[in-house]
This record gives structure tokens, C-alpha cells and sequence, in this order.
């Protein structure tokens, strides 16, 4: 990459004082592209410090001080002046408007909310998998007349399949893939899952998320056919989601069809020498590695591997051959970094890195 | 069932000292059938008062009092003269030969080990789901020239999936189901899973489990064909096996494969309906119901639903239409007891109902 | 305890819906003295039945049929036509004027609420400590000219510490008290603490914990004096309140200051020994023994010793010599029965065995 | 510090395997005065490379690529040629005679391990709390006749105590401590505590640790008096030791009673105001603050601020008002960072700093 001489781009958070807020905040300290200058919530706050509003919540961190004193200002573009770049951890009750009102105002956003997702001109972006999907945001801007646009960031379960299909996509085909989940607490946010629903339990139900995991999924896999919009995978997903006594990181049990016959070694050797363009371009939040695949009989482990790669990474495991499909594998992936708010500053970081910022 | 005027029959437990042996202990106070008179560990203990040779474990129970001052004897037939029935607690490394002695000695054998479960004349053994198999027991006896014979339970997961599946074949027929187990730590024994393994974790592997899950569940659902043996049934099994952090209750998320279609109406009236011998029996470890659907959307949680029916019953759940197989559901059975020490003695229970053990 | 000849007595819930709501629902099935006929709570139920206003929360049990259909009525008195006694279950922001009002109504009330615990001529009472307290009524109902009255069971992590300490006050005389709590997750009631706050954490400090601990204990310990009201215990309490991860059961670390020698031998003998009015009289929620002493090293602990007495006994454990006080020990009690729910059935049949419920 | 332009000091591990050894391990590298050359453990490991001996087994680190292929040799002295500096995480059973071997043979011994710690000649050493106990080991070389010499690290609960009492006792003496720890599962070591044992439990009897807290913090909050030795500071201890569900982080609530008369303010400007020797040096483990106040009310809490100063810091909070004592607090220290491996090499550094290993 090459060195960052121009000014960094003023950017701000919405949705600032949840968790997935501060984990953006988190996220973008000392960043070399963009400067945090703004933070938005709910109006509830009127205007009182962070540190007045919020309570930080991220084990091993402190809020920075750089933010504290900020004024938490509303969620609307005329009280952001300046900033052309919004992170979106907004829920979904009111992220659709919002985000649609500051791309109307000629601001990018790139949203964690689930609320534009699904949307026909709306990218679904993880840049490991489908970088080439960003072609849909001049489409947007015009079918919209949006001098901004929206992108977002995948489902926090749905990040790392994809992460592990796309590879396995493009070498051999995917046909089929049914999964397990095993997901984290801070999945619901916070306050979240009461401690006494969880404690020595597992809930086998997460509203929503399997049919989210399918269908983002298949989107993902998809591609962007110019004059015809997104199309699906031609791939069956299944999705079981249940919900364990972690802290963080999605762990994932799934059988995969494939197209082609391959073996252990090959598949494996495709996993670890994938490098798609966020870790050629060098992107400042890319892990080195993408995808880390672990040769232990029983890993990846939540606890243990969930930091891989600052979070960032997807990591993988436990490839034997499925007695009704090709092969079953495990993968886990950080659901508040990757999952979330570092999705959507490395979707941001693509933007930039191919001139998507430029103009705004 | 007809009243019990009869004198009990005395029983012994082989591996006593354990945390299944403590089960059949607890589970065996005030039976009507059988009477514990005899406790057999291994010789280090050497003929000490149970109470001596064993922390008890269970939560919520303190060791009977009249076992605390029985001596634990060696596990040799000799050493327990006048049982003609014995359960079995053992470790795989030595249940092997000392269940084959037993039987050769003119012994029931109620085994919890996986040593014989695969073994060609040895009913692996549900009640609910495969009475008929108990006709292998002439075969054994004739086979091996033992007066006595082995009976094993079913691994503790295969346990509640053949339970939920065995009404769906009989109704539908089976094809192919495909699940994921999250298993608790009890499954691992005393002293098992050390904490720092497991708290805050998934480990997604337990050695040996899934071919086991995949080999007894064919099992269990084929036929003993006389003059043939056994015929696994042609359904494919897949499963994937992790450890979460719950004390007891395995859950379990399965995709099945159905041969004729059937409406989840219908699915969940054969599973409501199901009313196999054990009930028929009236046996006295049989729950109520050997399978209860839940209808709530979470439903069945591990904490809440393990103990249905004493820990007898499969909880199932979650019934809905899945994208690649026919349906997808949820099941929870109780690992320690349903899954180990209470499914042997159900076993023995059967048997006697149907004079199996008078003769011996 | 005579055979009861007479018809039950008819009892209500107040704050049916609740967790500590849904315990008093348990706890009063199949009462022999009350039956429960009506069920209260927040207006916004308006008389829906029971099944439809709530979730049960209480684990390896159901909602019982018997109430299911029950409609939810509002917390007055002329809701409640017929019903001389309630189990009040609400929460501290409304329960005062509540229970206030419905004693102005001629009803005795039986409150887990915190508000008039420290009144001046409410009972606190834990009837295995303070039975005599309940001459209080008497003067109770003169001075506030009320036909009904009020007693409230004691803070879940005082009652335990009570039971353990009245014992040694009555033979020893007890100086200072020195402990630590490590409460329950349910003790903070449902949702409570968020899951993402205690797993893998400990929290030192519960809101106005502390507090309650020292006070309600000296005020139990206390005496009734005629003419002069409640007049504490010459005790000094000091406690540390921590939250950690178990379901239920408040474990307490104490360090204790005799005001007479006494060897190890004679502390325990008092416990044992300790047979006080309810265990006397029999009541019918009264544990066979108030108070047990676990003479392993290291008992009581929480998952296997809260259930002791079904959840209405104290567990002791560790008494040793204290370097700086007399003794240390550990007492154990279950925070959502002995605790809330239980100990104020318990309180209610006190007064129905003295008398106090026939005159309403 | 000036700048390190010297050779490293080579030093090894003893019992580098365990936990306490890999911590070593991994706070070794990158060391600027230590190079880590060589790695012994007990002899069964037969000078396999370490990655073939050891499953590592710390969260979110991989075993450096430095120290796989070193080889595993033995626990004596002349299979560690030219290293002048070791590192014991011994367990008790074999320390005593090894690291006297060590010693012995001229090497400076570092040493987590519980046997020379109360010696009478041997340091016990925080070194923000007892810098000046390093003039035992002139006297312990003179008396035993040894080249080398021991010092070891303390207990994992007695450090974050003594380093929160040392300023206090400085400021305003201290008379009297009665604690309460909450101690993390780590502390058992691996495999340690069985985890059935512990979720949803608490167990409050860790066997040995009270008394090594009682009087280990006595003998570092003395002093050592040339010709008389160790002098234990008049100082009453008092602890109540409990096991808690957490991974990392020992929690203690403390009532403390001070000789002099000292406002809550003043205390914490005593604490937040500390800057003993190892940060007047610089030592590079030596955390920016070695006491850190936390303001808010429900704080230090386990998983939050245990890794505060990278593991090196003790965390302190809640000061208020005692009914018994003066004043009751909390701390927290990470028990195998800154209680373990990483106390021992900030003595280590300190030895170095002052000169103690140059001459060997």
C-alpha cells in the first residue's frame, strides 16, 4: 500500500453507545485513513458527552480519551456536518430510514444493521468474498439519485461460511452446505441474553438468523451481473442456529456438497493459499492471513482461536469426509470484529483503496 | 404391570465407584425388581467400604446409606456369588473380558461399555426402539456357549436421535439425517474435562464419537434377521460432535430425510402418539411419555428440559421444513441417565418383564 | 402437627408473573393449610389468563395447569374479593403502597419486598430465628389501625446468615460478624444481570446489598420488647456482596466474634442440635433440619448443596479457629426458596399453626 | 533505563511444559536482557523438541516458532551448560532438591514454586513491595555455601494483597486484614480442576492457600534485619479461600484495620500515588502503574480489568467504610501473569538491574 500522505477522511459512528458503536470506536483509534470526529445515537442523549452516555463495555480497553468528551449528537446528517463517511451500528428499528437519509445527503455508509442487506442495489460486502459486488453502488446512486450510497456488512454467523465457501467455490463448486451454529452471547448485543437464560444451558433458537445465514449467504456467493442486478449462488443452504455459554466467536459445524470430487490435501491447500485483493491491496485492517487452517484434531476452539488475526480472520478445521456430503469442516469467526463493526471498516478501507471515497 | 409378589432379584454393579456407577446405584434405590446387595470396582480398593473408596458426585443426592458400608469387591464372578444380574459402569479399557467372564459365568450383563455394543450376536439396546433385537440373546448364548449373555445401552448420544427418529421410520421411513450433538461435560466422565478446557469454549471434537453416533443409530433402526444377525437399516448417518459448557443433556440438532412425505402435523402426532413397549409395559423406569414435542419456538433447552421424565424421556422440538432434507429438528436426552446408567437398567427391566432373566 | 380438617385457606400471588411470582406458585401446590385462588400483577396483564401474561422461568418444572388458566388480576383489594392472605412478589417501586393497602383491607400480607423489612412494626422474620417477633402484629395493627397486617421474610443473603448465627448467639453470644457473599445470578431476578456481565467475571458489588445484610441481620437478631419496639442485636456486621456465575445458592465466607469460648465440638453440636419452633410444630414447609453441617473439607458448594432440605435449609461447612476473630466458616442458602418465595410460605404458616389467620 | 548494548543473559525454563512454563515462555520472548536457550522438564520427555513434549495451551498466543524444536532435557544443572539463569515452574513434589541443584551449581534461581519460600534465608519478593529482602541472598550464599542462590516468587493470592497493603502500611500502618478471595480456575493448573466440579459451583476450600496467605504476606510486609533475619510484620491476616467460575484473575474483598486515622481520599492518593522501585528503574515487565484505583462502583471485575497493565498491575476499587475494621476494598491481580511466572521475572530484572547477576 502505498504511503498515506493526504489528510485522513472525517468520518463518525452511528449508534455510538451499544457495543457494536465501541467496537467501531475501538476500531478506528489511530486508523491511517480515517479520523473519527463525530458520534451519533439517539436523541435521547442531547448532546452530553460520551463518557456521560455511555458505559464502555469491551473487556481489556478503556473508552480512548480522544472520544470522551465528544458531544453525542443526533443521527441525522445536518448535525454531522463535514463528514462523508458514516459507520452504521444502528439497530434495525430505525437504521433504515437513517442510513437512507445520510445517503441521500451525500454520505457513505457502511452499515452493520441488517436493514438493507437484502436490498437488489445494495452490496452485501465482505471484501475476502465478493469484492467485485462494489460494482453495484454506481447503480445504486443512480437508480436512487443518491450523490451517497450504502453498503453493508454480512450477518455475524453468515461472515465466516462465506469466507470458507467462497474458495472452495471457486475451485471445485459448491452444491450444498448444511450447519450448525454454536454463537456467541454478545451476538444479542447488549444488555442482551439475561445470564440466567444461558447459564449451564444451550438455546437452540436465534429469531431470524437461520433464514438470514441462507439467504445472505447464497447473496454473497452470488455474483453482480451488470443490467440484471444481484444473482443468488445456485447453492441449497440450511442453517440450525443455536446459542452456547460463550463470550464471543461463532463456531460453525457444516457438510459441504461439492461440484467436483477433490481430495483433503487439495482442499485444504486452497484454503491456505487463498489471498483475495483485501490482503493484496494490503488493507490497513486485512489479517495476513484470511483464512488460518489449524491441522490439531480438535480445533478451531472458541476461546482460543477466536482472536486469530486481531479477529479479523476466519479459522478453520477438522476437514474429513462427510458420510452424506463431500467433506464436514468446523469454522469460527470473531462475531463482534469480524462479524460487525471491523466488516464494515474494512468494507470502508476497500472503498477507499478504489476510489470510492474520492468524490463524495 | 401385574403387582411384584415375588422376592427381588440381587444385583450388583461392576465400576461402582464412578460417575455412571453412582447413577445405576441411585437409580437402583427401592427398586421393585431388583435389589442391590453387591459393589465391584477395581482391585485397588480392595475390599473397603464403599464409603471409604468413593467420593459420591451426583448433585443434589448424598450416598445411600445402605450401600455406603458395603465392601468394594473385585470384578470377578467369584467374588460375587449368588448375582445373576450385574450393570455394568466399566471403562473401556477392561469391561471387554470382564463382561465376557460374567457371561460365561451364567451372568445377565447390562452393560454401559462400548466394548460389545457393535458385536454381531449383542443387542444394542433401547427399549422404545429395538425389543425385537432382544431375540439375539438365544443366538449369544448358543454362539458363544454362555449361560449367561450381554446386553449393552447405546452410546449417549445415539440414544435420544434413535428415539426421535424410530417413529419417523416406522411411519415414513428415513433416508439420510445429518446433525450436530452439543454434548455436556458429564458425557466426558470423572474426572473429564478439565475447566480451563471448557469454560467459555466449544471444543468441536470428542474422539470417537461420531463414528460411534453413526454406527449405532444404523444399528439400532436395522433388524435381527434370524439365521443372519444383524442388518443395519440403509439410512446414512453424518454427525459432527462438540462439547459446550453444560453440566448434563445432550442436544442435538438434526436434518433428516424422509422416503414419503408427511406434513409437520403429521410428524409431530407419531412423535406425540408414540407408545412403545416400554409403556405398553408399564416398566418401572419407563417415563410417561418416551418423547414430548415442545411447541415454544426455543424449545427444548438443555437446563429446562434434560430432566423431563426423570431424565428418561427425548424432548423434541423445533420442527420445521429444511432446505436441502425434509425437516429439521431439535433433541435433547439426558446423557448420564436416559444416555448411560438409566437406559441399562430399562434393559434389564425389558428383559424381565419378558422372562429373560428367570432361567439364569 | 394435627391433620388438617378444616377447609384450605384462600391465598393470592402479588407479582404472580415474576420469577420469585413463579416460585410462590410452586411452593403452594398441593398446600396442605392454603389454596391458591387468585393470581396478580401489573395492570397491563388486564386480566389475560395466566399462560398468556407469562413466560415460566422455573427450571425441571411447568406451570402448573391449576393456574394456567387463572386471569391475571390487578394488585387491589377489591380485585381480590375472598381472599384473606397474599404472597406479595412485587417489586420494590410499587410494593409499598400495595401491601399497604391491602392490610388496610383486612388482609395479612406476606411480602419478599424490601420496603417495610425495616419498619419499626414489621416482623422480619425467619421463624427458625425470630418467631417471637411476630408479637409485633398485635401492636402493628393498633397503631396503624389496620384489620390486616404485614410480615416480611428477610434479603436472600441475610436469611441463611441469620439461621447460622442465632444458634451461636443463643449459646455463645455473638460480637462482630465478618463476610463475604458470592450470590446467585437469580437473586438479581428476571432479566437481571445480563449474560454478557458474569460469564467468566465476578462483580463486587450488588446495589444496596451490603446494606441490607447488616441491618436485617441485626434486626432479626434483635428482640421484641413490649412498649419499645424492635431493638437490635449488640452486633457489628460487616459484609462484601459479590455476584458470580451459579443459578442459585448464596454462598457466604464468615468470620465470627464469640463473646464466650466454645471449641469446635460444641459450635457444631449447637447447629446439630438446633431444633427450633417450626421444626417443632412440624410446619409443613419446614426442612427436617434447619440447619446442616457438612463435615467434608470442603462443603458446602453451591451446585451440590442448595437443594439440601428442598432448598429450605442452611449448609454449613468449614469451621475452623479464625486468626483474628473467634471462627470461620461457610453457610450456604438457596436464594430464590429459603430465601424469598419459601421463607415467606414458611413465615405464613407460622402464623396460621399461632392462630394468627382465623380472625381476618 | 539506559539502553541494553550487552549480550542477553542465556537462562532456561524448569518444568517448562506446564501452564506457569509456558507463561514463562511467552514473557520471555523478546526479552532485551534475557535470551531464552534452553528448556527442561522431567525427564519422561527424554530430550524430545518441545513441540512434540507440550501442548501449548495459552488462549489467543501459538507456542513461539523460537522454542519448538528446542529440546526438552532434564532438570539438572549440568544438562544446562553456560545457562547462569533459570526460571522454576516446578511443581512442589520435586522443586525443594532441584532448585537447590541449581543453586548449587552457581545459577541464580528464579522460582514460582511454594517450597523455599517461607526459608529463612530465601527472598520472597514483590518488587514493589519487599525491593530490599534482595540482601537475604548474600546471606544465603555465605550460609549454605552456595555460588548460586533462590529467590522466589509469591503465592498467587498473597501478591495483588500485599502489593495493595504495602503503601497503606508505608502511610498509615496496618493492623489487621480479613479476606475473602474469588480465585480463578487457572490457579489449580492443568489439568487441574475437573470441570464438573465448577460450572454453575462454587468451592470454598482450596487446600494449603490460606495458610500461605496469611503468612506469606506477613513475612514480605516484614522485614530482613542483617544478623537476625526475616522479621514477620506485625500484621494479623485472616482468609477465607474460595474457587469461583472464571479463567484468569484472582479477586480478594479485604476489610482492612489501619493504626492511624485516614480519610478515603487520602488512601487512594496513597495508592494511585505509588511508584515503587521497578518503575523509579523502568524494568521492562514492570507494568506503567503497579496500582491501578478504579472509580466506578462496581469495579475491578475479573474479566475486565484483569489484563490491565499487560497482567502486571494490581487493580483496586470500592474503598468505603468497615462497621468492624476501618475500611473494606477490593483487588484484583492476574494469578498467572503478575501471581506467577511473570512476577518472577520482574525479579529476575531486578536482580539484574541491581547487579546481582553479573558475578555469577
Amino acid at each position: 500500500m502505498a504511503t498515506q500522505t493526504h489528510k485522513r477522511i472525517p468520518v463518525a459512528v452511528l449508534g455510538a453507545t451499544g457495543m457494536v458503536g465501541q467496537r467501531f470506536i475501538d476500531l478506528l483509534q489511530g486508523h491511517p485513513w480515517f479520523e473519527l470526529v463525530a458520534l451519533a445515537a439517539s436523541e435521547q442523549h442531547g448532546g452530553r458527552a460520551y463518557s456521560e452516555a455511555t458505559r464502555w463495555r469491551l473487556p481489556n480497553s478503556e473508552m480512548p480519551t480522544e472520544v470522551a468528551s465528544l458531544p453525542v449528537v443526533a443521527c441525522r446528517p445536518e448535525a454531522l456536518p463535514g463528514v462523508k463517511v458514516v459507520f452504521s451500528a444502528l439497530p434495525g428499528e430505525v437504521a433504515g430510514d437513517i442510513e437512507e437519509a445520510f445517503a441521500r445527503a451525500g454520505v457513505a455508509v457502511f452499515s452493520n444493521a441488517k436493514n438493507h442487506r437484502m436490498a437488489s442495489d445494495v452490496p452485501l460486502l465482505i471484501p475476502e468474498v465478493n469484492a467485485d459486488h462494489i460494482a453495484a453502488i454506481a447503480f445504486q446512486r443512480k437508480e436512487r439519485g443518491w450523490p451517497g450510497f450504502i453498503i453493508t456488512n454480512a450477518n455475524c454467523s453468515a461472515t465466516p461460511l462465506a469466507m470458507a465457501l467462497k474458495p472452495l467455490q471457486d475451485a471445485f463448486g459448491v452444491r450444498k452446505v448444511l450447519l450448525t451454529t454454536l454463537q456467541a452471547i454478545s451476538g444479542a448485543g447488549y444488555p442482551g441474553l439475561p445470564s440466567y437464560d444461558i447459564l449451564d444451558n444451550v438455546i437452540p433458537y436465534i429469531g431470524g438468523e437461520e433464514e438470514k445465514l441462507e439467504s445472505e449467504t447464497r447473496k454473497m456467493l452470488g455474483s453482480w451481473q451488470e443490467g440484471q442486478g444481484f444473482v443468488d449462488a445456485p447453492l441449497a443452504v440450511s442453517a440450525h442456529c443455536t446459542r452456547v455459554s460463550t463470550r464471543e466467536g461463532h463456531l460453525e459445524c457444516a457438510s459441504v456438497e461439492l461440484e467436483r470430487e477433490a481430495s483433503p490435501e487439495e482442499i485444504i491447500a486452497v484454503w491456505e493459499g487463498y489471498r483475495p485483493l483485501p490482503q493484496q491491496l494490503g488493507l490497513p485492517s486485512a489479517p495476513e492471513q484470511a483464512l488460518i487452517y489449524r491441522r490439531e484434531v480438535d480445533r478451531p476452539q472458541t476461546v482460543r482461536d477466536r482472536d486469530a488475526g486481531k479477529g479479523m480472520s476466519a479459522v478453520l478445521g477438522r476437514l474429513r469426509p462427510c458420510p452424506i456430503f463431500s467433506y464436514k469442516f468446523v469454522v469460527l469467526g470473531h462475531n463482534t470484529i469480524r462479524g460487525a463493526a471491523g466488516g464494515s471498516v474494512l468494507n470502508a478501507e476497500l472503498c477507499y483503496a478504489q476510489g470510492f471515497l474520492t468524490d463524495l
